[in-house]
């Protein structure tokens, strides 16, 4: 049985599965899809055509992320895009913004105010800090660490597999740490680091860890003296 | 009160809000969804599942753009794809081309006769002119000007925040000259300029102002000679 | 006239034109559509809010992909993700995966086993072998042939067109060799041929031919030796 206050705004054609709960004065748009046990917080604003509270999918040759009971969290204040996709596992604080097209895997954690772009993708196993922005089209690999008021520019990449399938690995994605700045297009290695308040240029290449408080720009990077 | 010509052909599970004005001999896919405002012209063809019409929406960390009574205005002619979202307060011309999954902002205007492709993406207060190409997956970031004839390869990624975030600025977009090509994955900077007919190589990385005419390959992109 | 089992699972608002065929035990998800023509094997599951069976359209700029009689054709044991668009006159193997976001073109071929990204996009006339991994956001442009084996990072780009535009031409992507991998973010150009088992390297721009079983990296790639 799902719970739904009075004062929720509801769209046409919205669909709502079993076990959801939703909070004071939330909006849902047009033909949006609320999967079984999502939970939403007051003053929640979601957009049209959206699929909130994915269970994880796979073939064969994919890694297996295991049905869980965990829930989809969106925390109060939130704001949602249209045509985007949420999975169960995951929690998005408050106030965070959630752009159209975007799509966010599960067991991933987004820190309050923080921002992610158009159609930018975070991958599972992600933790992102407060007062992050993701800009438009970035990727965030999955098993990756994003410290507070960290800056993904627009169509950053990221890998977390070193051997591109062809070995047993333990995937690990990039870890940026707090006030990082990466510039658009840029490129990020598996398992590299970069430091606090450090710049990565546009279209840089980052293949080994950056010290803190560096400028790091080509391919591959290198730190910039001015 | 809506507009909607006998004529019109209206899919399963469309949404057409109030004050909609639709011209003569339209096609709406379905499950499509035409907010309150929006003016399509004669002989357009809209895909299933786009959102059409939307107002902009912010968190207080993000840029403002005032809600206006600017109409979302479809031109006579136009193909739309699917699972599109545009905004309101943007115009698009005749005969445009607009590819699947793509998404356009607010305040844009966009020429005759100009394709936007797949999941291709435009950022708000951008100008396009006729007969420009936008390739599949390519960035057109806010503020950003394409005169005529321009060409955007695929996956091109722009940046209109020169300090990301860290300082007061005025956004600035690239300006792309008259006739200019853009190759595959290549990234511009914020406030450059990009000459006429100068075609960039697939990678380049522009990070200073282009002449007119001249050919530019690389990280940074400079002026290659044949 | 459709054949839709008894043993189907169909969400609420999905639309199925005529002459769908539906094998046993598929999973329709919430506001799917599934366009006339549409083949769907036994063991397919279909995420929520998909376009599929999509019909060809241009604007006068625009390669003309004639309309076809030929169907969407999905085999079994195969996934669909949600918010997918997949066109007619295409043929995907058994026990593929198709991530969320992806969208797949006319008269493309996906070999068993294979898996297509989230948000990663095939267009026209290109061959996926078996077994392939086409990972997030990467754009497998047309006319491009993937032998089996073969993976392709995150956000990787490919063009088709040498001229971009300006040329009449025929339009050719590139060659990819059995068991070859591309890292993420790589950039390759129109026409060339990367060999068996080689390896090119994040960020890379592969503007010639590359050997069997060598690794390149750089802007332009290069042979890297150990």
């Amino acid at each position: 049985m799902s719970t739904i206050p009075e004062n929720t705004q509801i769209g046409n054609h919205v669909v709502i599965e079993e076990n959801v709960q939703i909070g004071e004065n939330v909006v849902i748009g047009h033909h949006t899809v609320i999967l079984q046990g999502t939970q939403i917080g007051d003053d929640v604003t979601i957009g049209n055509s959206c699929v909130l509270g994915i269970q994880p999918a796979a073939n064969q040759r994919m890694r297996k992320s295991s049905k869980s009971n965990a829930r989809l969290m969106i925390q109060s204040g939130t704001t949602v895009g249209h045509l985007t996709s949420i999975y169960s596992g995951t929690t998005i604080g408050r106030n965070v913004f959630i752009g159209d097209h975007a799509s966010i895997r599960e067991n991933v954690a987004i820190g309050d105010e923080s921002v992610v772009g158009r159609a930018a993708i975070v991958e599972l196993n992600t933790t992102i800090g407060k007062n992050c922005t993701i800009q438009t089209l970035a990727y965030v690999t999955g098993d990756t660490t994003l410290e507070d008021h960290v800056f993904i520019g627009p169509c950053v990449s990221m890998s977390n597999d070193k051997y591109m399938g062809a070995q047993n690995f333990s995937l690990k994605g990039p870890y940026i740490k707090k006030g990082a700045k990466i510039g658009n297009n840029a490129s990020l290695l598996p398992d590299i680091t970069v430091g606090n308040n450090t710049i990565v240029g546009a279209g840089a290449v980052v293949t080994k860890d950056l010290d803190d408080h560096i400028t790091a720009a080509g391919v591959p990077a290198k730190k910039i003296n001015f």
